[in-house]
C-alpha cells in the first residue's frame, strides 16, 4: 500500500474539525506520541490529533481513507507490543481526551465508559458502588480501557473472573470510511450474526476505532486473603499452579515470580523484602470472596498443595499495607527490569501444567544463546512474562543472534500448545514469529477480515500480520 | 448464488469417501434430517452423509465446493432457528459419528471433544473427575456440543459461570475449499491476531466445520440448594432478578417461568404440582458452592429480595429427586408448549433490568395481534424465551398478522437495549427480523466475513442474512 503524506490543505482540515489547540504538529510533543513502553522503539507520526467526539473521529477517518493517510490510534501508550507505534508515519489519533465514564448503570450492572478512562479510575469508581471490573492489567494506573480492549489484556484476576472477553458487552466503534456502528447489544448472552464485539477486541486498532465501550460488572467480593510462597526452584513453584487448581481452588490471583526479578525490584524500586538464600521462585496468590471461612478453608487448601510442592516458606500478608506492599512487587517487575537494562519481552502462554516445562525450555535456550531472561506472570492461566535483558550480551548477538533464541522459544510455547501472546497482543515486534504458530489459511483468513473492515488499509498499518 | 444438483457421479465420490453405508439417500431415512426443532419446517437435503473424521469432511467440502453444492451441516437437530434445515437441498452432513470425548486433561482442566457428542454425555463425564462444563442448555440431554458452539448456545448456569465463549479455548475446523485450521490455541487467553475461535462461535455452520473441540473446565461445586419462588404477576417476578444480583449475590441458575408454561407442563408432563390460585408467575433459583454456610447466606439474601418484590412463597427443594423435578419443569416446559399448540419462538434478551417492562410489552403486543404467548427462560442474563401459540388465532391471521406482532416484540426488545436472540441463533427464521436491530453497515461486514470464509457460499446457505 502506498501511503500519502499529510499536506497543509489536509492539516487545515483536521484543525476544522477537532479544533486548532487539538492538532499537533510541534516535534517536542509529537516526540511523546513517537514511543509506546516497548523496547527503546521511536517512530514519528506526521501530526497528532486529539479529538474528543465519534464525530471528530468519523470525520477525520474519513478524510484518512480517502487520501490514503495511514492512522494510528493510541490510547495510553503503555503497550509492550509496539502496537501505538506510528510506523508509517501519517496520524495519531490519541484517544487521551475520550475520558469520561458514561454511566455505570447499578439497576443492570453495567457501565459505559470511553475508551481513554483510565482502567484503574473505572475500577475505582465501580468499586465505590460495591461492584468489581476485574480486569486489571500492572499499568491499570495509567493504562486506558481502550487500550485493554485493543490489546485483549488481562490482569491477575483474570484467572477467577473471566477474561475481557467476557466483561466487554458491546463497543461503539467507527470503521475507516466513517461509519459508526454499534458492534453488539447491550446483552450478557448474544447470539445474533458474527460477533463483531469479540472480534473487535484483540484486533489492536486495525479494524476500527472503539468510541464507547459497555461492560458487565458484577458483585464485589469483600475479603481477601493474599499470601507470598517462596520455592527453591522455579519448576517447583511452576508445578504447584495446576495442583491448586486440580485440588479444587480457583485463586483470585496466581503470580509466579522469579528470584532475579525480585532482586532488580528490591534494588530498583527500594522495596524492603528479607530474600532468603536458596529460594529461587515465588507465588503470590489471593483468594477472595465474601466469607472468611471459605477463604480461609481455601487457603488450608493451597497450603497443602505448596507443601506437596517443596514450599519453603508461605508469608501471609498481615494488613492491607503490606497487601499493597506485596502487590506493588509484583506489578513493578516490568518497571524494574526495564530500568535495569535493555531488555525485549515476550509474552508466552500455555495450558497451565506446561508451566515447568516452559521455563526450564527458557532457561536452556537463555543458555545456549548467552542471554539472561527474568520471568514472571499471571501463572494461574498459563501466562508466562520472558523478559529478555542484555545484560553482558554483545550488541551484535543482542541485534542479530537474539531472533534465533526468541524463536525457539516460541517454537517451545507452540510445541507445548500455546501461542505468542496471551494479553499483549502481537503488534509490531511479535509479528515476524506468528508463522511459527499460524499457517498460510490464517494469514489469508485474517487479510481477508482485514480487507473488509479496511480495504485500503489505512489503519494501524504494519501490525499483526 | 446458482448452486448445482448432487449428481451420480458426485454421490459415487462421495461414498468412496465416507463407504457406502455412510451415505443416505432413501427418503424414509432422509426425512430424519428433514426438520429440526423449529416450527413446523421441513426441508429435504438431496443427501445425507455421516462422516466420521476430519479428512472425510475436507474431501466433501472440496468437492462441493467446487461443484457449488450447498452443503447445511447438523448436529442433534435440536436447534429452534432452523439453523440446520437445508433449505436449498444439496448435501446434508450429518455430524452424529464425531461423538468421542477424546481428552479429558485432568491436569489442565481442559478437555478435547468431537461436535456429535451429546452435551450432557460430556457434562457427566467431566463430573466424574470432580469438574464442571457449565454450558447446558435445556436440551442437553439429546443436542450436541458442536450445536452449542454453533449457536453460541447457553443454559440456566451461565449466569454464574459464564458463556460458551469462555468455555471454548480451540477449534479444529474444516473450511469449504478443504483446508482444516486450528482456530487458536489450547489456552486460557489469547491476544495472538484476530480471534477465529470467537468468530467461529455463533457463526451457525456458515464459515466452517468445526470437527474438534477444546475446552476449558472448572472445579465443580460440590452443593446446591434449590428453591422455587411464586408471585402474583410477571412483572413482579421480573423485577426481583435485577434486585437480587444488586444485592451481591450470583446465582447458579435465575430460571423465570409464567403461569401458562406451568400450566401445560402440569397437563402435559404428568408432573404433580400444586398450583395455587394467584400465582402468575414463577421464579426457579439455584445457589451453588463449595460451603453450605455461604449458600444458606446467600439463600438468605435471596430471600429477603424476593419479600420486598410481593413473593407468594417460597419452596426449598428438600431431596434430590424434588430437584430433579422441579429442574424437569424447566426443561420440558418447551416441549410441553410445542405438544400443545403450533407455536412460534423468539429468543429475545435485554439487560436485566428491563424484563418487566420486555414481559409487559410482549403481553400488550399479544392483546393487540391477538396471540398467546408463554414465556420462560433464563431471566438471570435478560434472556427471555417467547413462545406464540397459535391456539385460537386463524391460520390467516397466523401466516400473515403475526409477523407485525413478532416485530413489535423484537422493536420492543431493541429499545431496551437488547438483541433478537441470546442463545438460540438467527438461522432461517429470525433473520428477516435482523435489519431492526443492525444496520447496511452491520450487513455489509458480515457478508465480507461470509466472503472470507466460503467465497463460493456453500456453507448453510440461506441462513443469519
Amino acid at each position: 500500500m502506498d501511503f500519502n503524506k499529510i499536506t497543509e490543505g489536509i492539516l487545515a482540515r483536521f484543525k476544522a474539525i477537532v479544533g486548532e489547540s487539538a492538532v499537533v504538529t510541534a516535534k517536542e510533543e509529537v516526540s511523546n506520541y513517537s514511543h509506546d513502553e516497548t523496547e527503546d522503539l521511536i517512530y514519528y507520526p506526521e501530526v497528532v490529533v486529539k479529538p474528543q467526539t465519534v464525530e471528530h473521529i468519523s470525520a477525520l477517518l474519513k478524510i484518512c481513507n480517502d487520501a490514503l493517510i495511514p492512522v494510528t490510534v493510541r490510547g495510553a501508550g503503555t503497550g509492550l507490543a509496539g502496537g501505538a507505534l506510528p510506523v508509517k508515519g501519517g496520524l495519531l489519533i490519541s484517544m487521551e481526551r475520550f475520558n469520561k465514564i458514561i454511566d455505570i448503570d447499578e439497576q443492570n450492572l453495567q457501565a459505559t465508559v470511553e475508551p481513554g478512562v483510565i482502567t484503574e479510575v473505572f475500577i475505582n469508581a465501580v468499586a465505590e458502588k460495591g461492584l468489581l471490573y476485574p480486569v486489571d492489567p500492572a499499568s491499570k494506573g495509567s493504562c486506558f480501557i481502550g487500550g485493554n480492549v485493543a490489546n485483549c489484556s488481562g490482569g491477575p484476576r483474570v484467572v477467577k473472573y473471566g477474561t475481557i472477553r467476557e466483561y466487554v458487552l458491546n463497543l461503539e466503534a467507527v470503521l475507516p470510511n466513517g461509519d459508526v456502528i454499534w458492534t453488539g447489544a447491550n446483552t450478557l448472552k448474544y447470539a445474533s450474526g458474527y460477533n463483531l464485539t469479540q472480534l473487535m477486541i484483540g484486533s489492536e486498532g486495525t479494524l476500527g476505532v472503539v468510541t464507547k465501550i459497555v461492560t458487565k460488572l458484577i458483585p464485589r467480593p469483600t475479603q481477601d486473603v493474599l499470601m507470598l510462597a517462596s520455592f527453591p526452584t522455579n519448576e517447583d513453584a511452576c508445578a504447584a499452579v495446576s495442583a491448586i487448581f486440580r485440588a479444587g481452588v480457583i485463586p483470585s490471583a496466581l503470580e509466579f515470580m522469579e528470584r532475579r526479578g525480585m532482586e532488580w525490584v528490591i534494588e530498583h524500586d527500594g522495596i524492603a523484602f528479607d530474600l532468603k538464600d536458596g529460594i529461587g521462585a515465588f507465588l503470590l496468590i489471593e483468594v477472595d470472596g465474601t466469607n472468611q471461612d471459605v477463604i480461609f478453608d481455601d487457603c488450608e487448601v493451597i497450603n497443602g498443595v505448596l507443601e506437596a510442592h517443596n514450599c519453603a516458606d508461605v508469608l501471609f500478608a498481615d494488613s492491607a499495607a503490606q497487601k499493597e506492599e506485596l502487590w506493588r512487587i509484583r506489578r513493578t517487575m516490568a518497571v524494574s527490569v526495564k530500568s535495569n537494562s535493555v531488555y525485549k519481552e515476550e509474552d508466552t502462554v500455555v495450558p497451565r501444567a506446561a508451566l515447568p516445562q516452559l521455563i526450564k525450555g527458557i532457561k536452556q535456550i537463555g543458555a545456549k544463546y548467552g542471554f539472561e531472561s527474568v520471568c514472571y506472570g499471571h501463572a494461574g492461566d498459563g501466562n508466562l512474562h520472558v523478559n529478555i535483558v542484555k545484560a553482558g550480551m554483545s550488541d551484535e548477538d543482542w541485534n542479530n543472534k537474539l531472533k534465533d533464541g526468541i524463536t525457539e522459544i516460541f517454537k517451545l510455547t507452540v510445541s507445548l500448545g500455546g501461542t505468542l501472546s496471551g494479553e499483549h497482543g502481537i503488534g509490531l515486534v511479535q509479528k515476524d514469529y506468528m508463522p511459527l504458530k499460524y499457517n498460510d489459511t490464517h494469514f489469508l483468513i485474517w487479510k481477508g477480515i482485514k480487507q473488509v473492515f479496511d480495504p485500503n488499509g489505512i489503519l494501524n498499518p504494519g501490525k499483526i500480520f
